[in-house]
């Protein structure tokens, strides 16, 4: 646990450090052609290296990662909730990911690098634990005891919430990240596992971070400022009225209203790219026009980001005198970066009336919310007691082109993370009802009007937005007290987030279960969900005989080579039931299950195949260790289906048996087929089944549950169908 | 939820104000005893007023209360774990559980309110959510959908986390301690619905705390100051060195040595209370004892908090000037309370060289540590750049003290709560090890060596030392954060509670596990243990088998009411399964259970018996709703126990029988007899079952499996006697 969170730890620095220096060496480039006022050539700098970065982000998605999309969150949740994902935790896809992130982030898109974190998380998670790479064939002796695949999903939950530790430095944020959203199976251990991981990776962060700043040593080695560690410190907490919780419900509306807007226009258009895709039947053409889409994002966003500014004049920095507020810290900060001061004339110090040294600089204010990257936009934004530093215009267009924006990059064919954009939007709409309040009610610095402050309701509106697309609630509370430091405002931000989550979900899923399910991952929900009509089916009147898969092959104690290996051969299920007759005249009964897999590894092992016939005599001895067999893939698959061919042909395997006793599951659940479907799926749900066997009273098989039985639209069509035959019979 | 939460807000809002009121209304009494130094007379007035508030508090727990003890959170555990405990959400406990924790906290006991919110909070949540009290004989129609066991162990967790909620001002801790300590299910759907509940907590807490004060109109309703809403504000963020972990992880060993030593004197001694009262056979004589145990307490920590102050000198209230320290906050406020200044001349105004007024006031050290309640000496304690106020001497004697009486005092007859106890000796000795650093060191003001200060360490030790005693990680960091506002130590907060944890379950269980088996609350654990010899077992390798009991009472669809009158008379099984036979010639098979309830239930229906015994129609007519059976507990226990005699003796009922088909539960589960001790344990656990049927392959009942069959020790022994057995078998 230890390690990965060491490991997630410096994978996060690296990649901020690396989008740190390509970002500051992209604008260095352009540093002079902006002074003068050269649009055009800024443009095409711009543009040029962006264009360079998205092609091999782009082409190390398309070519390294599986399907040529990048996977990311989603795949992760639906693996941790038991559906099998190939391919999602291997060494090439980490490497794509890494790569196509980093650079996606560099490159100017309107994204953030959280979400290929989580995943990078999990994979180092993930490959830690096992230590062994099966595609770089490396098999280590150590930590064989973790190879089993509880252990394992606990370690990429672990990895999955240290890479959000890492990257908000928000370990507690990270951690409850995990357990609402990415983990399904969880309990006090893991949490505690997941805990610590979380606390390494944040801890490792942020030493890496004190000593080195862009690769350079900065001599501060082991000593953590509170300015850099807290991403986004808001440095004076406001008292708060009561009052400041209608704006406060208002943006949870807003937040929920438009969030939900979101999540549906994200999934048209990637339903609408998936088709699009889908149509072009030559496999490098159809890459190449995944390499075209994202460019296309890529230059539009270029060309906002660089042109826009030009039509905002200079503003110059502008702030509160520090002594009419309450708390009397140090709140304005000179901009120091020149994105934001584009081509504005460079500060020139004087000394004002009252002999404090002023700067008389000036900003783009539309600069410094589009061009410059999402982290620092947000910090211009959270920060309090800046009424009136950036204007309605500013805000509004920078609203609309980044809500629109990020929208049509996520789901593109680079690597990128949504929370930055989206606690970028919500702050941006959150700061413009601020400064409605402030134009309304005046700036107020007394006590008792303190609270309006947009850079509070940025905050606030960031959470809400954030919540009305993700619908996640405590942990992005948590998340938001430990990037912003601001308990007083903890109650706002808890309600602006659950009024956004009612709204968001009376219209629609959170944008996660939306991608679940436009990706196909076989996800089951804690609880049921089935409607017909458009109302919701009571599952208890329903039974599992209802959704079971009646027609199962089941196998036999003793079973014939040959047709052992026709059925593997002609089938694709991915567990048998296994029954046994203890007398002749009785009845088959239910005795347990076998997977494929153990089926697959035991046939490729000639020596355990018997020639006796005689039902009667069951050897229990263990011919084949279990290790052997419980494998995760075949070792080599085209070697098994060519001997499965010829155990199909070769007729001296009619003769030959296998006896599956020792290898069977024999606490394999079962339940009747009168049980009520609630429980069943109750049953199947909880403990992370994936082949229910369904019996009747005498314990016979009639039937099997598999994951995809349970899916909502599979339940719903065969309830469907149930309903009407029960109509049928009403009528007659 | 909105309900509950505002319920459990006003609660906690009365008990704060009630405690403050008495406290204030105590010292005021002596106050001119103390000023003249008359410590004899101070001793008697606080010891009476004490003794008065104790006698009350005690006589209502051990009068009011079931079993005449204080119940509080290891019962609430014990219940959502799926434990049966009677009478511990009814209207008396709740009364007598208010009035006793008031006044013990109010009284001077070295305890807090925390534990006992919790469990008002959980009555309220069980109250509110069925609207009903059998107590008081008042049913609602209201929420009756609500009146399940999922939905009320759902509406009980949501009141425990509102408690905590409500007592801290932290509603996000609040719910982590829910989902962490108290609740043994959830889901995300319930985490969301405690959410709301907490919010309301805090927010109709902070609501009321913000206009009243002592029960008198301030004048700022709905003014959030953020001075109030955070318990324990830290106001000057530190920057930090990685030397920092170094006595982090100091104090980490030490809370986790302390705690574990806490845990396990609290159980000696918890142990020999109950042995001590069991002795005493009178009713009246036990009661009276109990009392006196608890006035003993009482005397003890008057005689130390009145007295002691007394070898203590008057210390000048020292700061560091303010503009040494880096963030230039106003860091000192004077000591406003009359107790801290105990028999110290009060203070006079003078003005200092550089213009400012300064107060030479002075106080006791001691006073402030040990009369004054725990949440005040906490501020004290946590309060950075006051490097010397307290001296080693006031601080060792107070930690002691407050370890030694606090252990007593948790267990005895008044109702109270260890939270702020632990918080207190924690930062204590957190302090001492800030002060031996400033020893070594000198008081640091720079930008390197700021972490050096004893507010930080006590802080940390506070948090290590609640980590040591209840072995909580996640939510008491995010409580840590709350109360302090504290980010920036988050990771050094995090690290000990780690250390402290490991440290302490080498030793020992945590405090409620010790406190849960203490009890004899059959409390299952998410993972079976069971250990022989001092060695773990491998439950993999035993089945259900093994540890079932075999001597199971089934019941046939049709049966004589005869026989089950005396079943229900002879046995106190809370659940009997039922079998059938489909054909003559087969076997019985096992089809579902029913509860010893509901067969109470059926049986005080006469209309429903049947004359026939043709066993062949099986009429599925519904003559009794479900909603009549499934009750919680029987509405009047005597007449039905006369009832079963007169129908066991009364030959009428020979020849009636019932048709229990329609309301036997047909999904319940049953596991066959091979199966893995393991897999059976997660399959009872998960799905929080009580009777667990265990059957063979032709589905014929076996044995049953209840949850005292999976206690620890229960398992133990039998599978003791079955190692025993192979042993033998071995030998021969």
């Amino acid at each position: 646990m230890g390690l990965i969170g060491i490991g997630v730890g410096m994978l996060g620095f690296l990649t901020h450090q690396i989008i740190d220096c390509l970002i500051k060496l992209k604008w260095k480039l352009v540093e002079n052609y902006l002074q003068n006022g050269n649009f055009h050539m800024t443009w095409i700098c711009i543009l040029g290296s962006g264009l360079a970065m998205i092609l091999v982000s782009s082409g190390f998605v398309v070519f390294f990662c599986p399907a040529g999309v990048p996977c990311g969150l989603p795949e992760v949740i639906g693996f941790l909730n038991g559906a099998s994902i190939q391919h999602i935790f291997n060494i090439k896809t980490f490497l794509g990911t890494f790569v196509s992130c980093v650079l996606a982030v560099a490159s100017g898109l309107f994204c953030g690098p959280e979400g290929p974190m989580i995943h990078l998380g999990a994979i180092i998670g993930c490959g830690l634990s096992q230590l062994k790479s099966d595609t770089l064939g490396i098999h280590l002796p150590f930590f064989t005891r973790f190879q089993n695949s509880a252990d394992k999903r606990n370690f990429i939950t672990a990895g999955a919430g240290a890479g959000i530790a890492s990257v908000f430095r928000a370990p507690v944020g990270g951690l409850l990240f995990t357990l609402e959203e990415v983990a399904s199976f969880w309990d006090v251990r893991l949490a505690w596992q997941t805990f610590f991981c979380c606390l390494m990776a944040t801890f490792t962060t942020d030493l890496l971070s004190s000593s080195l700043d862009g690769f350079v040593y900065r001599g501060h080695f082991g000593f953590f400022e509170a300015e850099k560690g807290i991403l986004f410190w808001v440095k004076n907490l406001l008292d708060l009225s009561i009052l400041a919780f209608i704006p406060t419900i208002f943006l949870g509306i807003l937040g929920g209203l438009l969030g939900a807007l979101f999540v549906s226009l994200n999934i048209k258009i990637n339903k609408l790219r998936m088709r699009f895709f889908s149509s072009i039947s030559k496999l490098f053409l159809r890459k190449t026009s995944k390499l075209l889409d994202s460019m296309m994002i890529l230059v539009c966003t270029v060309t906002i980001t660089v042109y826009l500014p030009y039509f905002f004049p200079c503003t110059p920095v502008r702030t509160l005198r520090t002594s009419q507020l309450k708390n009397n810290t140090e709140i304005t900060k000179q901009f120091k970066k020149e994105i934001a001061e584009y081509t504005c004339t460079p500060a020139t110090p004087w000394i004002g009336p009252d002999g404090v040294k002023y700067y008389n600089q000036t900003f783009n204010q539309a600069a410094a919310l589009l061009a410059e990257n999402g982290r620092r936009g947000i910090t211009y934004l959270f920060r309090r007691g800046t009424h009136e530093e950036f204007g309605y215009t500013s805000l509004f267009t920078a609203v609309v082109f980044y809500f629109l924006l990020s929208c049509w990059t996520a789901g593109s064919a680079v690597a990128s993370g949504l929370v930055i954009p989206m606690l970028y939007t919500g702050a941006l709409y959150g700061r413009i009802v601020g400064l409605i309040l402030v134009s309304i009610f005046g700036v107020q610095t007394n006590g008792y009007g303190a609270w309006i402050d947009p850079g509070l309701f940025a905050a606030i509106g960031a959470a809400s937005f954030v919540s009305g697309v993700s619908r996640l609630t405590v942990s992005l509370t948590v998340i938001m007290i430990e990037i912003t430091n601001d308990v007083q405002s903890l109650l706002l931000v808890m309600v602006a987030v659950m009024v956004a989550k009612m709204i968001g979900d009376w219209f629609n899923l959170p944008l996660y279960s939306s991608l679940l399910k436009l990706k196909c991952i076989p996800y089951l929900d804690s609880e049921p969900f089935a409607s017909q009509r458009k109302k919701w089916l009571n599952l208890e009147l329903f039974s599992a005989r209802d959704v079971m898969e009646p027609c199962v092959r089941v196998l036999h104690l003793k079973e014939k080579i040959v047709s052992l290996a026709q059925l593997l051969a002609n089938t694709s299920h991915g567990g048998f039931p296994v029954v046994y007759k203890s007398e002749p005249d009785q009845a088959e009964v239910f005795l347990g299950t076998i997977t494929r897999l153990e089926l697959c590894m035991l046939l490729e092992n000639e020596p355990i195949f018997e020639t006796e016939t005689n039902e009667d005599t069951f050897s229990c001895d263990l011919l084949l260790s279990y290790q052997k067999i419980t494998v995760e893939k075949l070792p080599d698959p085209p070697r098994t289906t060519m001997l499965l061919n010829h155990y199909s042909a070769d007729p001296r395997y009619q003769r030959l048996f296998i006896n599956l006793e020792p290898y069977i599951n024999k606490s394999a659940v079962s339940v009747q087929a009168h049980f009520s479907l609630q429980r069943t799926y109750i049953i199947f749900r909880t403990l992370g089944l994936r082949h229910l066997t369904v019996v009747d009273l005498q314990n016979r098989v009639v039937g099997i549950i598999t994951r995809k039985d349970l899916m909502p639209f599979q339940l719903e069509e065969r309830l469907g169908l149930q309903l009407a035959s029960q109509r049928l019979d009403l009528d007659e």
